[in-house]
Parts: structure tokens; sequence; C-alpha cells
């Protein structure tokens, strides 16, 4: 039996850009650069987040918006930082979008941050359609999600500034083509860099710092 | 500094429960026993899904109903197996409803089937919002998603009927604790059935094989 192809159309609310626009607005005035960071469920946002605090927040100040569906697990763990820390739970719906964020940023000390990270919804699909306002925008892949990826969900490779392949020290027990990731990442995104990290063996974290280090200075 | 709780509101449009019930009526009136297959990105569905219709295929007359954002990857291993299948584009809906599983069972030899399998887009938030027609909702964690999954995401383990805890091959070397998995699984949700599989070494799928056959029966 042939394969059959049916589509669906979807629309994308315009009014969100304007709205991220002016928060990107207020974030420069401040001279603050934001990250929006997106993935699928468990593939380590925080995990990253909360080593990129441990990392940096000796000579840079952080405050961390925490994008959840239910819980406060997330923003307990940062919050044991002592950086400030908004958590939203959106009730269900499965990404943030800018009003949201325009919300978080009323209660932040804007006068005394150089760096914002967003953990949003664990989703490889709706984040992507909203802007926040962010300055770049950062996914991760869990190796374990497969190498098939961004064949199957493109337009969150497509708009992402940096892909994070995260949980590299799995790979010696999965089937994991990691050359073949490269490629179709490149394929659909020829100027996002592509790291290799483990957030629990920390292999590759120094690039990642590196790496956001240099979009603050931007 | 103190975390802080916004909420967002959302809406769910009831129209779906109705034509999900119409889709519903038509599979009873054939004798099929429909599943809808959800989990995050990478979590194993489409293996699973293969590893039944291998396993079952001589006995049982399987069709199957493959939603993805993009691409007809997994429809073209299903149809390798020679049975029906419909690949779902949704071009970035990041979930199926009933209606365009009416179009699908339109498409499909009602007459000739016993079971239909739905894969639903990778997911672990919208699609447990939208029921689709099917007798029982099966989900899928795979175990480097991590154990607090179910109290972040605790409507998808609310309404499954069962979970599967897939990748157990890999817990010698990841931080997952079983027991708490349970523990939070049972307290969101104390009837759904949890069965631990690997569906690359097949450890428990023929527990899942025995459930899926007893519903079936029913």
């Amino acid at each position: 039996m042939d394969i059959r192809i049916l589509t669906v159309e979807e629309h994308i609310l315009s009014s969100n850009e304007e709205e991220a626009r002016k928060n990107k607005d207020r974030l420069n005035e401040h001279g603050i650069c934001a990250i929006n960071v997106m993935s699928s469920p468990g593939a380590g946002k925080t995990s990253l987040i909360l080593g990129t605090i441990s990392a940096l927040k000796e000579k840079v100040r952080i405050a961390v918006i925490e994008g959840d569906i239910a819980s406060t697990l997330d923003a307990e763990k940062v919050n044991q930082h002592g950086i400030p820390v908004i958590q939203i739970n959106t009730a269900g719906s499965c990404h943030l979008d800018a009003s949201i964020i325009k919300k978080a940023l009323d209660n932040l000390p804007l006068n005394d941050l150089d760096l914002l990270i967003v953990e949003n919804v664990g989703n490889l699909v709706c984040p992507a359609e909203f802007a926040l306002g962010e300055h770049k925008k950062v996914m991760l892949l869990s190796a374990p999600e497969g190498h098939d990826k961004p064949y199957k969900y493109p337009l969150m490779f497509t708009i992402a500034d940096v892909v994070l392949l995260n949980k590299v020290d799995l790979l010696p027990y999965i089937d994991f083509d990691t050359t073949g990731f490269r490629q179709a990442v490149s394929a659909l995104n020829p100027k996002a860099d592509l790291i290799e990290i483990s957030c629990k063996t920390g292999d590759g974290l120094g690039k990642w710092f590196s790496w956001l280090e240099t979009q603050m200075t931007k």
C-alpha cells in the first residue's frame, strides 16, 4: 500500500512578534543579553543552566526565567544559587510567549543583570514558533533522542543559533550517527554552531561557556 | 530571593471531544481497537510500533497512522512490513486531533482491521489534551528523560492507560530512580499499568504484547 500524506494548516499569531520586539528593546536598554533555551523534556536544560550559573556567576550577573507546565522543581534548584529566578507555570500551555516574558521582566531587577537565561517548556515543537525577545536561541538535543530528529522537527533546528548535543557520555551505549547528525543540522541551518557536551561529566561545557561569553560581548 | 509564580490561562476546544466520539463509534462498528501512542521526541514510539507489528501481524490485522511535523521516515519503516499506513504531516502543529484522524480513517480499509495504532507527534504536552477516538492511551517515557517527568508533565501521566518506561538498557549508565518514578506515576494515576521495556534488547516487550492483546479482547 502506498503511503498517503495529509497536510494540516496552522495559524501563528503575529502579535507575539511585536511584543517580543518590545522585550528585546527593553533588554537592550539595560545591556542584558537574553538566551532562550529549548529542548524536548529531559534533554538537560536545567542541568545546563545550573552548570552555566556555577561557572559564570562570579563574573556575570545572571537571572533565570523557568517555564514549566507545572511544579517549581527547576526554580528551586536555581534558587539555591542565590540568583533571581521567576517560575512561570503555564497551566498546560506548551510554550512560553513574549507576553509572559514581559510579566517576568516586570518582576526582575533589570538594572542589576548582564545575562538572562530563559528555560522554555520542554517541547521540540511549539517553542520554536514564538519569539520571546531573546538575543540567541539555544537548543539542546539529548543524544538518546536519536540522530534523525532534525528531519522530524526541522523548525527547531532551523531557528537555533547554537545546537548543543547533550549526554554524549551515553554515545557508547546507543546507536547515534554523530556524523549524520552534524550533516543534517548543517543542511538545515549552516550558520548554527554545534557543540557536543555532557552536563553529567562536564565534557564540552568549556566550549559552551566560551560561545555564551562571545554572544555577551556583541 | 523568593520564587515567584505566574500562571497562564489556556483554552481547550471541546468540539474535538465530539469528533473523537464519532471516530470511536466508527471504530467500534468495525470491531477495531485503537491505541494512541504518545511520548517526547525520540522516546521510542516508532521502535515500539515496529516491534509490535513484527510480533503480532501474523494473528492481528494492523494499520498505523503516523503523525509527524514533517518527513515520512516513520511511515516508510512501517510500510516495509506491508501493512496499511497513513502518514500525517501536521505542518508545524504539535499534536493530532480527532478531525485529522477522521480523514485518516476515510483512507483506511476499516473492514479488514483489528488494531489501529496511532503514533502521535513527539510531544509530552499537547497530545494529552486531544482525544482522537482511541480506546487506550499509551505513553512512553525514555529513561534518559529522567524520573522527575511525572511532576513536570502531569497531564500526560494522568490520562495514560499504560506507561511504558523505555530504554531500560541504559539504566546502568544514568541517574534514574525507578522506585521514585513508580511512586510518582502511581500517585498521579493509580490505575495506570507501568511496564519497563527496552525496544533495543526486547526486554519487557512480552508484557506489553500481553497488555495489548488483553485490551483487544475487551
